[in-house]
């Protein structure tokens, strides 16, 4: 019985075209990441469920994907909880392992499992899908990747900096200029709260002052005192809505502002220390700034905390984040390993490269030449050619039988193939082959034992 | 509180200098692919439950690993069906979505589902990974990657040929020498079954031929007997024990044998155009051999029937295998598409590899530079450096903290660094870097602006 085919919302096939500019944005990440000293490492797939289980708040416990236990899974279940016909109350019961919903909690698995063959400080990377049982809708996805940097076993700030060359060198690699690293500290944000009294409502405060260009000084206000954030409190802060001009004059204001709190003005210093070594550095081609009203997992970073923020004028979210956690591993019972990381967006990355059109020409092209098929014996010689060129790495096919040529040289158009080889009687009997531009329409033939030529002129 | 973590049974971590091995060999295979004419494809690690369940018979639907709906699932289960607490009656009514258990079934989904923009034949490959709810035993995992690559939409036998080369030129390019390329056709089985008049007993005729290296002729014809297979019969067959010397003469041999049967001649005359062409084309360091023992997946192939065994004096299984396939995305509602193809079986490659010591030396060296760091300023010269390093591609890092000497050098010699660059007070005075070559124990000063010497000697 034929099914007609589907498959799950969220998800997605990828064609070649699309696997091979995927690979291109994660071949130049890696290729950062290794010479930036990061090694790889992989987990598997499916955790044990209560390695991830209360790891992500309650939101993310319900949109982890749960595996269903093999066999008589029910078997296992009481017959008073069975009873109760309770979702939740069973789930523990008939599931024991769920798909990786990040690759941070995996991760510090892993260096609580591995800490005794881990040389640390530890830089790893790890590029592999997690899956979340998200509503789909534009742009998000059940299945993802995700392309993450971390270090762990070292509070130095010269990881932070690293991160911020790391950056920069890939959107270099991407030619994909004018990113904009946007950096903040937890402790600059916690450092505001204490200043100006209203740690309760840090969070509305920071929101509310991201808006600040979309809405102006006194539209943020009008919405802080909506907040219930005090009078009082939006005037001590009234510095952070003039926050303009360069970095050092930023954090020059920033240093006055939260002078009175010791945890502030630790932000606002290790903030400049990692602005000020990437000012001796330099850039290639990004540009970084300080945005205090960035937050990102408020919750999760306790300093730095990075965002990257596509070229202007193209529509996008942060195509890139990070910071620094401290205990990450001690869920699992490592304590004391501060940790920082970053990672990259590879969806809107790709996007972004598609719009700007960035992906570098002829990525996609599968196949370099295409022999036609005159036949059996026509055949042996093109594939005898064709193997030689295989072997000196060119992409190389001949068509699989002797259909008619027009039907070969559809073929031949569809793979947007540039160079089509004719093999027949003639070239047969004096060991040549004819090889056709198809771009150019113009056709040259070459003998047999200068193939090396044709090659270099690829 | 902590808990003590662990990974579910059967699924591994894998550390940097595993996946660095792995990525060697799978690298390998793709660039073989790729120059091949094969294009890449993903499908989603999870088909709808109805993709997969009833194509790999009854073990295989228990073998798949279905995934749990979100929400409240239970909901969805009339109560008549839930007090009988089945199993197997309520998976389907909370499980609509189940982990890939193969490469091809997903791989006929794509094709028929994207068949209006793919160019027939389509060649193509996909290395992913698939999960299997298999019992884990050494060597057996429930995830692990398959490595595929195929050809629909052309019965030519030049496909046949080409994986022949291609498993030739994989193996040649991993320096794994003398794997034997075992090809038997599916009509030849079919040819042996109808000639000796056992049809019924195809199996166990092959499974007793399969060992007469072992039991030798004798005891070959005992099993038969036991198995039911009539004296006339195993006196028909008699020639296949004698089937030995060049191909060319054994296909001679079967030739003969197999002459009153339309089928079977079929089948020896596809496997001579095979054995012909390849003996024109030659093999780089394969051998290409008749095993007219091998049934691979006897239902599913209707041709050509591929296995590769590792090389003499390795204990392992096969290395690889494929087929011939008609009719492969009938399921899927598109008929009479034939298909050929082949698999890498990764984790064992890994395992002969390590086994004879081929994989290259230094493969998993992360790290080819590494900086001390004797203080902030110097620390900063260092950074300089290994910012240029890295533009160029060489793998450096500076040590995050200025920690004990002693530390720092104990951290390069674990990481099997084979560079250490010192910057001190001196160095920094006259721009100056001094390399330690930590193999040789040997010192040598550089000039800051000499440092593409130091690459070249890299």
């Amino acid at each position: 019985m034929a099914q007609k085919p589907s498959i799950p919302k969220g998800t997605r096939d990828f064609t070649p075209s699309e696997v091979v500019k995927r690979n291109y944005i994660f071949d130049t990440i890696k290729k950062n990441f290794q010479t930036f000293g990061f090694q790889p490492i992989e987990t598997p797939s499916f955790e044990n469920s209560d390695t991830l289980m209360g790891k992500y708040g309650d939101e993310g416990d319900r949109l982890i994907f749960k595996i269903l236990n093999s066999g008589d899974y029910l078997n296992k279940v009481d017959d008073a909880t069975y009873r109760e016909k309770n979702s939740n109350a069973i789930t523990s019961k008939i599931s024991e392992k769920a798909l990786r919903y990040d690759l941070t909690v995996p991760f510090a698995r892993y260096v609580v499992m591995h800490q005794n063959e881990i040389d640390f400080p530890f830089k790893r990377y790890q590029i592999q899908p997690v899956w979340r049982a998200d509503r789909p809708q534009k742009g998000r996805f059940r299945e993802f990747y995700q392309c993450d940097a971390d270090v762990v076993g070292s509070d130095s700030l010269l990881q932070e900096v690293e991160f911020v060359q790391l950056y920069d060198a890939v959107f270099a690699d991407l030619k994909l200029d004018g990113v904009t690293i946007k950096m903040n500290n937890r402790k600059i944000l916690a450092g505001i709260a204490e200043v100006i009294g209203a740690k309760d409502n840090l969070i509305d405060f920071t929101v509310a002052l991201d808006k600040l260009d979309k809405i102006g000084e006194e539209g943020v206000k009008k919405e802080m005192l909506e907040k219930g954030i005090s009078e009082t409190a939006i005037e001590k802060a009234s510095p952070l809505f003039k926050l303009t001009g360069t970095n050092l004059e930023q954090l020059d204001a920033l240093e006055k502002l939260l002078s009175s709190s010791e945890e502030g003005a630790k932000g606002v210093a290790e903030l400049r220390f990692i602005i000020e070594t990437i000012s001796e550095l330099g850039l290639q081609t990004a540009t970084l700034a300080i945005d205090v009203t960035l937050a990102r997992g408020l919750n999760y970073y306790t300093g730095a905390i990075f965002e990257v923020g596509a070229p202007e004028g193209v529509k996008m979210g942060s195509i890139g984040g990070g910071g620094r956690y401290d205990d990450l591993t001690g869920i699992f019972g490592l304590k004391d390993v501060s940790g920082v990381g970053i990672s990259f967006g590879l969806d809107r990355i790709y996007l972004v490269l598609e719009e700007l059109e960035l992906f570098p020409e002829a990525i996609d092209q599968s196949l370099q030449v295409l022999c036609v098929n005159f036949g059996d014996q026509e055949a042996l010689a093109a594939l005898k050619l064709v193997t030689n060129l295989r072997k000196q790495g060119v992409k190389a096919d001949v068509y699989p039988n002797s259909a008619k040529m027009q039907k070969q040289m559809k073929y031949a158009n569809n793979r947007n193939v540039p160079f089509v080889i004719l093999i027949g009687d003639e070239e047969l009997a004096n060991n040549s082959f004819v090889v056709k531009n198809m771009k150019e329409g113009s056709q040259e033939t070459y003998s047999l034992d200068k193939v090396a030529e044709f090659v270099k002129n690829l």
